[in-house]
């Protein structure tokens, strides 16, 4: 890419490399077929939630490469129209492969404005009305759980939420590690339980405190922390030489949707005068991805000391307004997007009485759904759930009342990947599966969106039949 | 938020939470609100780029209280357009005051159709599109560098990719860094420019290998680093003890514009086997925020094998499709948002020959506006710029030929701030300003929005002059 001497100067008459009417016009198409493939037919049950095509053939319909010239509007609406196309309805009644899915139109136009503006959140000046509305928000969940104070910010998902907390606790515990590093001090340990994210451990990683030092703390047989294991694993790391300063607990874990005793562990905690961080990472319906994650704590301004770098080309101290409003220093991030407002106009729709309605009603589907599966055969309940996450193993008829026999686990194992993999293939709806500890692959349906109907469950275990009966 | 029982097992009719029709409805006329104020009156010179309110008058204007119950669409509606109407203009002509702003409708088109979709991208399974497209981009991208090998993903931004960078080329250092931290290791050194951003500082403080260790190398009088001082500094450090593993050169300092001299660094770090990475972050133009970043290293597998934590209820082995799809666990995050997308439309609809186009235009322009400036009396370079930035002081007339003056520096200093504070409140437009090492206050003009006319750098310097008149 080099400077071409031609257009110098303007000698070349100024070309208009962005014509807005043209531009305006594209948006407004691309608009209407969003409408049409991802709003309407993609929430349509009459519609597939996934056109699965081999890797291969999907990359030669999508003719992806990068070329040296442009392409005309039509070509690349269709460009729009494809991608739309193949990609994953998770707006789709029939998606219920991971911990999000729905649509909320009021949350969905927060987003396309947050796009449309592009507003970097780092200072009062750039992001008046996000800085504010951040605050508000942060201020409504704390006060959700019984907080009138702390301090917090939007972080881009649930393990950098986890990340800032570690760094945050570890910046209490030894302040000098902001500008010492880590080099010279004891080794630190973090508790979790067996069942937690595995962001945790992936954080622990990133910060250099290490994998092997994340000590796993034992779970009930609801996939609970078990709080007197960690307190012996406490003293027990103590006894060893590490120094513990860090626990955290999980209000929902991934897989079982299990909730650890926080009461019980927080009397640890204090007893051995350790950070208890709780993850809550349990998206709020359609704000994932970009989960809707605040991270708070109760010892103000710590956000703030512990990732300052006070940048004098953002936050220059001779503005004429108050500082305190520039809260881009609280970030580890320089550029942060703005994610408050998806849940802002969410939250103006729907009032927090709406909130607690739409988590009745997942309740109430979740439990209706395992209310039939107990009416049925063959659907085997890991465990009565705690939350609105389902596990369940299905017995194809081939297997069932054969428990006994030599290789029932491992046939049993293989089950829910060909169930997977049939209804992906035929599109017709996704739900997750996975193993866990020495239990085999089971499903895993997570009811949440209020789009969810009781006619869905009941599709949903048909549906598992349908595609398991010859199993 | 609690379950009710009035509800339980649909006894109460099933009400729709979500009304598609309805949310359609508002979802359409936001949309119009989008393009009314924002891309329209947002982008038109006859409209302010900016409304200035004070913090207290803005939130009250605002409403932005959470409450209990919802509010009709009517209301909803008003907030929208308030939100729009109190936000910066970003798109406008007139904002200079980051190094992001302008429109690309196709990029702009991606953004939405990546918000409707709503994809998470970790897996094949769920992000079919995604997972292939991002490969592209990035293989277009090192492309455009001459690399034909190498591997990549797209962070949430240049703070997070330089992060990425220090941990990798600290895993290729010393692997076992993973698994038991940095307890027990020497004291690793970072080396980087007194220009570089500062989240080279906040990245070494987060991954816990302090900012005391970050070895800050001079630079010319034109902002590059010096390789001498860089290779005098990491032998020192060695005799010290110090493990010097990684050099973070920058390609477009962010407050000059100044471009490290990499071949020469590449000599240095080659000597004393060190990880050579460069911070490119400039964004390509209305990208930001979620700048457009892609970490890229020859060393094959090695983001896989730093971040991976092999969590079963993603990544399951026995997948009916290859694995190598499943890109999610070379990522630190779990969900991650979709940042291709608009990056590939945009460069279907111009090509790599439009791209170079943008960046002579931009070019050309950043010079024009340097030509202009040395016409004019009171405008007075800081350097001749090597890249799209133009850092200049203005000297108002009463401070003309008066260098001499002891208290020349301190007014010269606080020139800037009042012309700022001026410009936002009247809405006219948007510069940033900042000190830099020994200079005082002075004005940063990046341009590289291809929408900018010489028209738009006329009248930039009016307006400073306007502003500044009675200084
Ligand atoms: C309990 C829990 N914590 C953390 C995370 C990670 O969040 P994210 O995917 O936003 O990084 C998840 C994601 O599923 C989770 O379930
Ligand atoms: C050179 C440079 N590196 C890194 C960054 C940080 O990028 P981000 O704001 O996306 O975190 C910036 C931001 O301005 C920058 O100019």
């Amino acid at each position: 890419i080099s400077s071409n001497n031609e257009y110098f100067y303007g000698i070349k008459k100024e070309w208009p490399l962005v014509d807005h009417t043209e531009g305006q016009l594209f948006l407004n198409d691309t608009f209407k077929i969003i409408m049409e493939e991802v709003l309407c037919k993609g929430t349509d049950i009459k519609h597939k939630v996934c056109e699965w095509k081999e890797p291969k053939e999907l990359a030669l319909l999508l003719d992806l490469e990068l070329r040296a010239t442009g392409e005309p509007q039509h070509r690349l609406l269709q460009r729009v129209q494809d991608v739309a196309k193949y990609s994953i309805k998770t707006s789709h009644p029939r998606f219920m492969n991971q911990q999000f899915g729905g649509v909320d139109y009021h949350a969905l136009a927060g987003r396309f404005l947050t796009e449309a503006l592009n507003t970097n959140l780092y200072t009062y000046e750039v992001a008046p009305v996000f800085v504010l509305m951040e605050a508000e928000v942060l201020r409504g969940l704390r006060q959700l759980v019984g907080w009138t104070e702390g301090d917090g910010l939007f972080c881009p998902g649930g393990s950098a939420s986890n990340m800032y907390a570690m760094n945050i606790a570890r910046y209490q515990h030894f302040p000098e590690v902001k500008s010492q590093g880590l080099c010279g001090l004891p080794r630190l340990n973090i508790f979790t339980s067996s069942d937690s994210h595995y962001s945790v451990k992936k954080g622990a990683a990133f910060l250099g405190i290490g994998t092997d030092n994340v000590i796993i703390v034992e779970v009930d047989e609801g996939g609970r922390m078990i709080p007197d294991d960690l307190d012996e694993k406490i003293t027990l790391a103590k006894s060893q030489g590490a120094v513990p300063f860090f626990v955290s607990c999980t209000s929902g874990t991934t897989v079982r949707g299990a909730f650890d005793p926080l009461d019980l562990i927080a009397d640890v905690c204090e007893k051995h005068k350790l950070w208890m961080h709780v993850d809550v990472s349990h998206p709020v319906y359609n704000t994932n991805p970009c989960l809707l994650t605040s991270f708070c704590c109760t010892v103000l301004d710590l956000l703030r000391k512990c990732h300052s770098a006070n940048a004098t080309y953002l936050f220059q101290q001779d503005k004429f307004y108050d500082l305190n409003l520039d809260v881009g220093d609280k970030s580890v991030q320089c550029s942060r997007k703005v994610d408050c407002l998806k849940l802002w106009l969410m939250w103006k729709a729907v009032g927090s009485i709406g909130f607690a309605e739409r988590v009745d009603k997942a309740f109430n589907q979740a439990r209706y759904l395992v209310e039939q599966m107990k009416k049925r055969e063959g659907f085997h309940l890991l465990q009565e759930p705690e939350f609105v996450n389902v596990c369940f193993w299905f017995i194809p008829p081939s297997m069932r009342g054969k428990e006994g026999m030599a290789d029932y686990q491992d046939r049993l194992a293989k089950v829910a990947p060909v169930i997977k993999e049939r209804m992906m293939k035929q599109g017709t709806m996704m739900v997750g599966y996975q193993p866990l500890g020495n239990k085999v692959n089971f499903f895993r349906m997570v009811v949440f969106s209020p789009l969810l109907t009781q006619k869905d469950m009941d599709f949903f275990l048909d549906e598992i039949e349908r595609l398991g009966k010859d199993l």
